[in-house]
């Protein structure tokens, strides 16, 4: 167990980060290569290169075009310098790209604009992974870093392909374009989160079993992890479109408070998921104490009825030589009728306090009002 | 059941949005058709007409007068581009009021003002819709776009044909009149909520039952979505009111405070509600524990009483040979008497520690106390 | 009981408001009729009317002096319509003024200043109602409107009659003050609210019944409400301190200074409140906790002690014909020597683990220790 | 009990207030007399006199030295309206100044500024007032009102008689002076606090009695009140540093940056001494659960080894003619082997549900693992 | 105990502070001495000297190239007056950089920068101090102390001789160097809390021991204490990012950015931990709850169903003259069959109360769908 602990933390913690007291911009390069694909396009041409060499670069950006550089991959420090070198990006800068698990943000150098993002990737039904992306913004240039392995930027390539907007834009609409695709990307996570959230909500009051709370604590504490990284990328997006540098234009703007709304609707959405799931471990415990209540009024019920009916019948069964009852000849049949006088005042008595009967009186139909299902 | 929870979560996530990395302005077009009407005024004349077609839009329109377009319908995609291209409606804003689901917001583009809105249709006794309502609000014009089925904007065209103040107006007027109609529609599901919620103060400290659990949740959960939705619409009233834009008159501005007063006044009452509907739950575990610690003091009450006696009745019992209270002429009384003292001395006990008796002695009429009813 | 409840409700939301979509300024106007009274003033004269018809108004009012027209009753619709009219009160205003249940605020209109407060009444010990003043400051005019019934401006009233600073001072000092008084009227309700908490903080450590839960519920839900409508009330009295209007000078500025300062003061005082409130609930659950704890306890001791020696006194009691210690002369008394130490064996078990005994050793006068009680 | 109770609840509404509707500057003088100190200074100079007449005070204070009125006791109408009259103090100052229980503030005004600030003193162990200074900082003169008895400023008199720093600085700096003490005298109490809290701790997860539920909700309730003090002081504090006053010098804002300092640092520790105390409720409820667990677990454990028990020697002590076990030579002995065989069934299932033993294999000096001591 | 516990509180209130009233500035001198090491640089040059005599300091400073001084313990009092003297260093600065246990700010003096941090330290695995380091920034100077011990700015010293950039920049970079390095100390305590918090939240699920709350209560008050320290830390970078101070250049806020962003970084984790530790506290008391619960029901299945057939088994104990059961021939075998109904009826509605059996039907490898790992 303690080795898949181990990997989980390692997963959990991997924010890279140099040694304390290290020069500021030192990179913590991680394993793997580098690999560059290239598009530049204006109005009417489009050149798309993959793969390209490190020393092709400077040839291929060309004034008048945007050029879109995606690096993928982290893992070549000297190809990364001489991007950094070839488009004046600030070592500061350069390491907030490479060592990975930086909070989504967006700052404005002199000669740039740098936004970190976070891309929402499903593993699989209930994972998912929020890798960094960086995106640097220059004049006419985009470039852009992931680590590689997945690619969710191919639709805006298809859109750059088939002249859309896009293409009659400056770069400023091409990065807007990327942090929208990652903010779209974060609404699967959103709807599977709430999916589990009703799932969880119809079982816990079914059953209020110890897995299901585990379960809900651990659907709480992704929340909470993921809310933070929502209301960060949401501030960088925000950031970005208040931001007050020449490379941004007016008419992006407008698509930027396009994406900064949908970051907005997300981050408002899972705010109150995060009340559900508080909630919802309210219900666990008061469904929790409702069945020990049960338990326990059931095992009063039995023993305040055969108990005292125990006793009754001890006391006959004493060995003293002078009890006449005894000797009677309706004894026995007598002692039955005070035990069951016995049993009728109990049951009375449990009834007139609504411990039995009428537990199921609450039509079960009731459950099925569900008002304000339109609400999204 | 998972159909129907199927059938659920559908409706929950009725948020309809493009593919992901989607260009933006991408429509994604509810079934259906699209059905205008149009009312066209000035201080003397009125013109109204149901069901235009798309083609004579352009000739509607006439300088001085104030034109009301009311679209029905999201379904007709060539309709909706057209009338955006008409009344010069950015494609952003377009995709806002096409991809239904969207939170209610004020953005200003420059030649319109865009109002997104909810509005709050009663299903049922308990249930409730909130369906986006678009304005859009040009110059000498005011589109509105909802999905149609319902008619919350009768009373304003009533005003309208009655020549009442909105005739003297401008289109800013217009604009307000509609989003006011649409604030003022969330006064009856405020109340049907306190009355809900009135309604499980009383039950829950009558009988806490498991079905009651389910419904302070439920009702918690709607407040939660319905509270995020008012402080939404108030921001976007707020923005309005607030926005720097020369279609909205300082006149009109001061109509807008009053409804975003109104709405100011929707979102506190309903804060109060959650506050509420915290506490219900805090009743609701604290009347179940009362209710247990109830059935725990009858079991040990019995419990203490019957056990000792069967012992003593036991003892008497057993078939020792030598045994000489057997042979004793008085025993059995003697062992009553003893059986007696033990009872007697046990009753005392649980009365001292307040176990039974008193339980009734705060008079009832204590409950009829209820003070600071005239506070709304 | 639903007829009480209902009654409850109607109370309950007393907020009078217009049909969905009316007219902005459309009126709901309570039954019953509209009485005038006026104070006319200036350093050297004093006229004071009552009952003033609603013709004589215009006469009444005269430039250099200050004129009060205190509205009692919001029934006379044609009176409330002419005063409105005389002294330019916007529709809106109107509409706020007669509407009653506004959340308290104060509004800038071009040519007066409307400021909405609430006014606390006492209706007996525990509870309180909160009902509407309209203020109207206008250029030496202020027109107060509330339903009537109770009469808290008798003390500004004398205070005018006997000459005091009132009297040297422009409308905007009258207005000042009417808002003071009501504020003032705020602290009976919050030393009422206090002592209700004392009294239930003692109740509920002495004996958690279900009767004081419903009591603390009740008074949680009181002190949301009020602690809403004191924060609105608090910022009206801001909002008119800080109000860029030129019918308020400097020199009332100090004094509003001083009636928000109070404001602040009782909404400081209600947040603390609402806390114990919501630790009393604690408080609450964990008295009812520990109770339970005891009553356990003493089942399970008991329990404890009697069962293991019935089953021993029934092994003796089964009839096996060869059951040698039956026949040992001394038998029955081992079997008791038997029993005692098995009982010596428990209670030294529950000692050691500080069960019995040892439940009052913390000294009685601990709880007498009462610190920081100047605190106020 | 009650008159206990409503002693203390004198206490605790210690703030004296006109009546409702009262003029603004309505004083109600607490009962005793008012003792006036004078210490006048300059860097040469230095006059102490205790005791002075009021009638002196006009000729003490002397243009270029800073005079330093100490009024003691509030309960001399003439004496406070004659110093107020000298002083040009507002009529609204001296109310917060005499109708003591104010909010601690800062007030400019046109002639002086006013800090209402609150001393706290220690009456016992765990007892502590807060008592309410007013200081008037004026043209060379600083006036401060406490109501006596203790004397908090007599550092402040000795380094004035020492020559310090304080003999060479103006006015503003000898209010300084005066604010820094009073918000220093918190340290103790918040010391004491801590202490509280930290002992409370201890013992919380050693015995959960009710009588320290108490104690902790008087911590709770205590804090609550304590932190909106200091809250309210160090915006006080804040407020005289910004103060837009000719009368406080840049120099003096640098030492009130100090003092404010110290205010935050004070309430940031009260802050986290608050969430501390909601913890330990925490903490309280979850060891009486523990307990209460414990409990039941003996009373299980031992029901049910002893009930199958009772029942199987119940079985052969029926008296049926006919049951063939009765005369087995060994009957008595199976009986007891089926008996033991039961007990050791029931003890590996109570073993292997972790109901008995392993209770301490968690090793004692775990708890002495207390990291973070070092963190003030 | 209790020595261990004055322990603990001497170290816990470590702050130093003088006495109350004492003049603004006054010194608490810790014991020990000071050791000054000196690093003078500038592009071409270094001197680097250890244990400089404090007489020599006057000497070192060269206009030009950036100096060191790096004090090591406060406890002479002599050597840092006259540092004070010879930097200019204000008096109040001096006694924040004495007093030990400020919390962190920065503040600006005109002729110099005040920056407290906290240096985070591991004292071992779970354990850390948090000690205050002070760092003046003047015109081509930076001093810091710190009481000495530990030496976390060895790294820094590094660089400076290795010629690393901070060669070339002023002394504004020297000391964001030392901020930053500070802050990324945090990092470790960070992930060794995070660490803690995975542990416990392991324990917690699988056996909820009162050691365990004990130690989820220390870590809440530890996470507490270290998070508001942080976030005086984070807001004390931003202070020295935002001064409006000629020592710190534009390229050395570009700089303090990252290293505020690293704070900003920490503390939103932080946070984090502090929801989540507060969730575990909701878990534990679920989970105790959960086991009460099956403890109960355990008793309660065993008492009903022995429990009547210990009432049956002793009506046949009975020992009527008349009974006319004792002398069927197969009575006894009949009591059997009427004890075996019984027990299967009861098993029956046990079953069908989900009591028995079913307990395991989820299957354990849920518990291994662990989503959104890769969150950091």
């Amino acid at each position: 167990m303690s080795a898949k602990r181990e990997a989980r933390r390692k997963k959990a913690y991997r924010r890279r980060r140099p040694a304390i007291g290290a020069a500021p911009g030192t990179l913590v390069f991680p394993p793997g290569t580098t690999r560059l694909n290239v598009i530049r396009y204006d109005r009417e041409q489009l050149l798309e290169r993959a793969d390209v060499g490190i020393d092709e670069l400077p040839s291929i950006v060309r004034p008048g075009q945007v050029t879109w550089i995606e690096v993928e991959g982290l893992g070549n420090e000297g190809a990364l310098r001489r991007i950094a070198e070839q488009f004046h990006i600030h070592p500061l800068a350069l390491a907030d790209i490479v060592n990975i698990g930086q909070r989504p943000k967006a700052e404005s150098y002199p000669e740039f604009e740098l936004v970190i993002c976070r891309m929402a990737c499903a593993r699989n039904a209930v994972e998912f992974d929020l890798e960094q992306v960086s995106i640097v913004l220059g004049r006419e240039v985009v470039v852009s870093f992931h680590e590689g392995g997945r690619d969710v930027f191919e639709p805006v390539r298809e859109r750059i392909r088939r002249g859309a907007l896009v293409r009659s834009m400056g770069a400023d609409f091409l990065a807007y374009a990327l942090v929208d695709t990652l903010v779209d990307g974060y609404y699967p996570i959103v709807e599977s989160l709430g999916e589990r959230l009703e799932g969880l909500e119809e079982e816990v009051s079914e059953a209020p079993k110890s897995a299901l709370l585990r379960q809900i604590h651990r659907v709480r504490r992704e929340l909470l992890t993921f809310v933070r990284l929502v209301h960060q990328q949401r501030d960088a997006v925000g950031a970005m479109m208040r931001a007050d540098h020449p490379q941004i234009s007016d008419a992006v703007r407008v698509y930027l408070r396009d994406s900064y709304d949908h970051a907005v609707q997300i981050s408002d959405v899972l705010d109150t998921f995060r009340d559900v799931a508080v909630g919802l471990m309210d219900v666990y415990v008061s469904t929790l104490s409702q069945r020990t209540n049960e338990v326990i009024k059931v095992l009063t019920i039995l023993s305040s009825i055969f108990i005292p009916l125990t006793f009754i019948v001890g006391v006959y069964g004493m060995n003293f030589e002078h009890m006449p009852e005894l000797h009677w000849r309706y004894g026995y049949y007598l002692t039955w009728g005070i035990m069951v006088t016995v049993v009728a005042g109990l049951l009375y008595f449990f009834r007139r306090n609504d411990w039995i009967g009428g537990r199921q009186r609450r039509p079960a139909h009731e459950d099925e009002r569900r008002p304000g299902k339109g609400v999204d």
